[in-house]
Formats: C-alpha cells, structure tokens, sequence
C-alpha cells in the first residue's frame, strides 16, 4: 500500500531543528583566525538569503512560492508500507519508506538544490560551482540550473567519474559541465573533500559564480526537512501514531537530517544513521572542529570526521565518501540522541537486492544501507516479538549503479 | 501541479475495447490451416485465463486482489500538469502526462507482467520466456517472475543487447536469465519478430514452461487499460471534462492501446500514435493477416504490418522496431479512428532534451516521440489559437538510455 498526497500538501515552511536540539550547536569557526564566521566572510560563496538560512533561530521558515511550484512536480513523495519485506523477514515490525528517488535527479537532492538555485538568481548569481560524489547531487543541481537558466558546473570525485559515466551524461543532458576531481592530480581517485576544494576554488575566482553544497550545511537540511514533514502526515494517514525507529543512511547527512529532523523534538522516536564501514565517520570519527574539504579552505566545522585529509576507499555507495557529518547530525549523535551503525559493502547489496526481489524498486547503494539496517532491525522485533513502526529513507533509486550490481551478482565486489 | 489519487483508486476492472470497436476485430489465424485458432492451439504459450481474456467479448474484466496488491504499490501513477513545457512553447494547450515510469521495471510494462506471471503461476507453471527489445519488457517480466517465485528467461534483440548491457544487470538483479537474440546467429542485430521465435520455441519444448508476450495480444493491451481509466478519472480531478487528444508512442501498441482504449468510446477525443520513420508501420505498412515472428511460427494476425521478415534500423527506441502492430491499434487507425504519424529519431532526441530541460525527467527514447508529436500539437494548438487538452503516455524513463543522450549531445545519432 501507498500514501500519497495532493500536490497542495507539500509543506509551505522548512523545520529547522536548530532551536531544539539538545545541546546548542557549536559555531562555524573562520578557518584563519579560528573565531566565529561572520555573514561578510560566506559572501563570496552564498547568497545572503541562505546565509540567513543559516544561522537562523527561527523553527519554521517559509518556503517560497516558485520553489513550491518546482518541488510540486514531484512532490509529496509516496510513502510506501513494505509489506512484502515484512512477509519475507516474518517480523512482526511494520515497514515504510519514503520514496525520494521519484524526483527527476532520482534522489533526494533536488529538495535543496531547487531553492539554491532559486536563492542565487534571485541575488543576480549566473552561474553554480558544486561538487559531486555519486553524482547524485551534481544532477540535482544541473537539474535545478536547467530550470533556472543558470550554468552549472561540476567537479565530480574521479573514482566515480569513472565507475559512472551515465552520471555525466544525465548532468549533460539537464546542460550541465563535468569534470573529473581532483583537477591537477589524474591520477587520485579523488574524495568530496578534494571536489568541494576545486568547486571553491573556482567560484571565488569568478564574480558571476557561487558555490552550492549538497549536504552538511545547516540550510541544506533544513531544505530536506520537507521529507520528514509529509513523512509524519502520511504515517498519520496510514494509521500509525508515529513510527518507533527512523532510519537513513549518513554521508554529509542530509537525507538523515531531512527525514529525522522532524522527529527529533518526539523523545519516543528512537533515530539511527547508517554508514559504511570504510568511512565510519560516526562510529569511529573524533568529534572536533575540522575542515569541510581537503585542502583546509573552508570554515572549520563542529562535527565527527576522520580528518580532513581521509580518502576512502572507492565503494560503491560514492555518496557516503565524506570524511565528516553535518554538525546538527553530529550533534545529535554526541548528544545521544542519535545511533549510528556501520556495515561493509557486501552486506549493504544483500539487503539491497532481497529488497529488489521482495519489492521491485533496485535502490542506490547509499539507500541499501538504510534497507540493511531496516532489515536487521526487523529481524530484532521478531526475535524480540516486538511489533515496532520502522520508517525508513529511500533516498535514491541505483539505476545508475548498476555496474555495481553486476559486481556483487558476479561475487566481483570487494567486501570493505 | 500533480494528481495522484490513493491506492484504493487503483481500478478494479480491466476495459475491454473489443465489443467497442468501429468495425469487429478479424480473428487470428492459424498459421498452417489459415482456419480461425481455436483455444486448444494456444494453451501450450498461454494459461486458459489469458486464453479467455484474448478472446472475451465482455466490456469489464475483474482484477484479481492478488494481482491489485501488487500494482498498488506504485498505482495509481501519476497524472501531471506539463506548464513549464506548456511555458517554453507559449502554447494555450493545456498539456498533462500520464507517468509510468514510477513502476519498479521503469515503465508501463509491469501492468501486464503482474497479472500474466500471476495466471500462469495460478495454473502451475513454473517458468516463463520472453523476447525483450529495448529491455523493458523483459524488465518488467524479470520483476514480475522474481515476486512469483518463478524462472524468467529473456531473449533480448542482440542490438539492445549490446547497446544496453545495464538492462541485462536490471533482469539479472531481479533473477532473470538473459541472453541475446538470435541465439543461432551471432552476427545478426535481432528484432522483436526474431526475439519471439526464440523465445516461443524455448516455452514449447518444455513442460514446465509457458510463452509470455508484452504486446500485440488482446490480453495484453486489456491489462494496460489501467492507463487510460485512471487517467481519466484523475484529468477530470485536474477539472478538465475530457482531453481533446491523446498521444502515445506505438511499438507493438500496449502503451497506446493502454492510454487511449478507454477513450475510444468518446468520438470528441481524438486518437494519435507515433512511430519511428525507420519502423513506420501504421504509415506505411499495409493491412493483412501477417505472422508474428520472424520465422512464421505464431498464429497470423490482422494488423498493418512491413512483413515479418523487415529487420529495422538499430534505433535507440528499441521498443518500437516491431514489424506490426497489435490487431487491435491496427483496426482502429484502419477505421479512421485513430491517426498515425512518424519521426527520424533527431527530432525524437530534441524533443527528450527540451522536455528534460524544461520539465526535468528524462524520457526513454519510445517515450520521446509521443513528446515530439506533443510539441508539434501544441505549437499548431499555439498557431491555431485553440485551447487544446493533450493528454500523452509517459511511458518510461530513460535512464537506461543514456547512451542515446550521450550519441545525441555529441552530435553522433545516426538521423533515420
């Protein structure tokens, strides 16, 4: 069964969680003089409204009108119950999942990328600067360029450039620009921390450009918040209270935070972030103040890293390669009031194509983390007999991974 | 603006287009004795439910509730408002999609899979073959057989094949078994007609095993009404009476026939199928009784056909280079009831870039000619000044397309 909503129920505001986590969150600190950044310092890179965006204490903040317009061509997004999981792990749980990946870019990514756009023509910006990992994001923001007449240029994480030529083409078809990170070292797989350097570099060096990041930032989960929003309706709809556990895996954190945000002021819903086991930034990261990019450029942020210099390994899941975590979701995991759990590769594309054999839908690698991770607590309530609501993120489809699926059916994937 | 409706608007009832024709459809032919085919002959292919349906005279034909929970997993699609294409070409047309790519396979296709891999499964058999031309449909059987429990072996057009090796991982990840077709000559780029021979003879030569087809058939296109019904219901929720014009892409006629089949009834709607100049069927085919296949194996159809020995061009719509057209389309365009026209896949491959850019998904390349002729309509709708109502069949994305997209952009699709 599925929940769906008229278009005229998309939120007309963001959430932002910021006012109500549980210890106050630790400013972004000039990367120079290590004090606290001013407005006057992300200018060159943002535009003002989204540096309000920010820093703002406000709980809810309207969402404009032509940007609603926009996120109305797919949005609400289903909610689905997997009740043919269910049956097939026989647990008494009850699964649903929010389906992102019916947005033209196939993820939840256009959610932020839309009022970016927006925000930067509106302040006279010509053109966009981005980095991409899965290139998810880099075609969220093509996408978004494309409908706003804007130029948009992507530095994408080389070991993806490679496994993912498809990536390139969609970005190209939406009139994107690709190119491979890092820029002067063809030789380097690259990470997010080296593509947010070049995407950066290049936007400061511009007076047309800004830059537009596709996670971390308190703005861009704010943006995604419109997933948990009609999540906790749609669950209303279908007949549950709230949901027990919500569950999404954790790159920068936005898909998370975008699902979970609205959660975090109910004690009663329990959240976990799911991450790879070679980039567990949560469950073994330090939590300091670090730089969002490799060489060191960037405001330095309050948050679980590995350092800034961390390469991981290529993994599939090329959306979760970030050596940090948004601070909120840091935050909200120093603080306890989030879990994170860790799983290698191998067992990520299990969970991913028993869920394809059970539901259809073929999830991105990212996304089979949640399913991974939703399966073994399904398991758990079984075991434990407990009848629990678990929803989950289904943040992207993996039609465009599917040379990562050849691998695993092949028994070709190296299980880090 | 979107119309979606909840699962329990899915409809309950198959609509039965052949008590409804203009004129009454020519039965299929046997094809050693050319004596009308009795249901005897088919049930080594087909169960006797299909059997039935293929030749059934009543107007309504319940949807197992089997069958329903299945399809409500991603039904009813949705229904959207194109105003940003409408914008772009600053047209008075009103024009709205009917989207089924959101299936799990990525395309109208499931909507037959579901119900043939049930009936067959119903009456004990335990593995089905198929033919696959652009890879949806054997897509869609592969995702079907996997919800089953059943085996699924798919002959694909070697041109497809070759050209869209991530359509073979999409049918291995649900558990197909695919390979190119024909089996017997590895240099020969394949067809939809030399497909089926393959595929039909693997399912007489054994027991456990029944023939399954996406098209052409009576029964096939009856299951896809769900199309066009909900479509109905949901331009009527939009506040539009009735469309003036419906436009589907026409290979063997399912997603044509699947859109308009509950329109025809209404003489005000007018019917439009667009086919590829390469494979120009309704244009320039002629009507007779013709084979199925390639090797003269199946019963003979009544239907506008260029023989069953034309190879066409290998085009990126890999799912329209069938050599006819399904007895039923074919009866309605030799009526006058509904119209034909043709495109070389260059103006085919604008129309997806500017529907990409404008709109944001990017369509299969079957999908872009009911886009091209949606345009053409709407620009003489804009000429003419006339308020139009066009209401076209999205019947698939082209993510498993890119390849097309990137021979495009790069100036190197062959314009036939």
């Amino acid at each position: 069964m599925r929940w769906t909503m008229s278009s005229d129920r998309v939120p007309e505001a963001w959430y932002n969680v910021v006012p109500h986590l549980p210890e106050p969150l630790q400013p972004p600190l000039h990367p120079g003089t290590r004090e606290p950044v001013t407005p006057d310092l992300l200018t060159p890179l943002f535009p003002m409204a989204l540096i309000r965006q920010e820093m703002s204490a406000e709980t809810y903040i309207d969402i404009p009108g032509e940007v609603l317009d926009i996120l109305r061509m797919w949005r609400p997004t289903p909610l689905i119950r997997a009740r043919r999981l269910e049956q097939a792990l026989d647990t008494p749980a009850r699964i649903y999942f929010k389906d992102e990946s019916v947005s033209p870019a196939g993820s939840h990514k256009p959610n932020t990328a839309i009022p970016q756009a927006f925000y930067n023509k509106a302040e006279g910006v010509k053109r966009l600067t981005t980095e991409t990992g899965a290139g998810q994001w880099g075609s969220a923001l093509s996408y978004a360029c494309s409908l706003f007449d804007m130029e948009c240029k992507v530095y994408m994480v080389r070991a993806s450039y490679e496994q993912k030529p498809y990536r390139r083409v969609m970005m190209e078809t939406w009139g994107g620009e690709v190119v491979p990170s890092p820029i002067d070292q063809p030789d380097h797989p690259g990470s997010l921390g080296t593509a947010i350097t070049d995407a950066v570099r290049d936007a400061v060096s511009r007076d047309d450009s800004h830059y537009s990041l596709g996670s971390v930032l308190n703005h861009v989960l704010l943006h995604q918040t419109v997933i948990g929003l009609e999540a906790r309706e749609q669950l209303q709809l279908a007949g549950e209270e709230k949901p027990d556990l919500v569950i999404g895996c954790c790159g920068g954190g936005s898909n998370l935070g975008g699902l979970a945000l609205p959660f975090v002021a109910d004690p009663d819903v329990e959240l976990l972030a799911v991450e790879p086991s070679s980039c567990p930034t949560l469950t073994e990261g330090k939590f300091e103040y670090d730089f969002g990019d490799s060489a060191g450029m960037t405001p330095l942020l309050a948050m679980y890293t590995l350092g800034h210099d961390f390469i991981p390994p290529s993994i599939h899941a090329g959306g979760l390669r970030y050596h940090g975590d948004a601070p909120i979701i840091s935050n909200l995991v120093k603080a306890g009031r989030m879990r994170a759990t860790a799983y290698p590769q191998g067992k990520v594309f299990e969970a991913a194509i028993q869920f394809a054999r059970t539901q259809g839908p073929i999830p991105a690698p990212e996304t089979a983390h949640a399913i991974r991770a939703t399966i073994d607590e399904a398991i758990r309530a079984r075991e434990e007999g407990q009848e629990r609501v678990i929803l989950f993120g289904y943040s992207g489809h993996g039609l465009l991974d599917l040379q990562a699926y050849d691998d695993y059916l092949a028994g070709k994937l190296e299980d880090v």
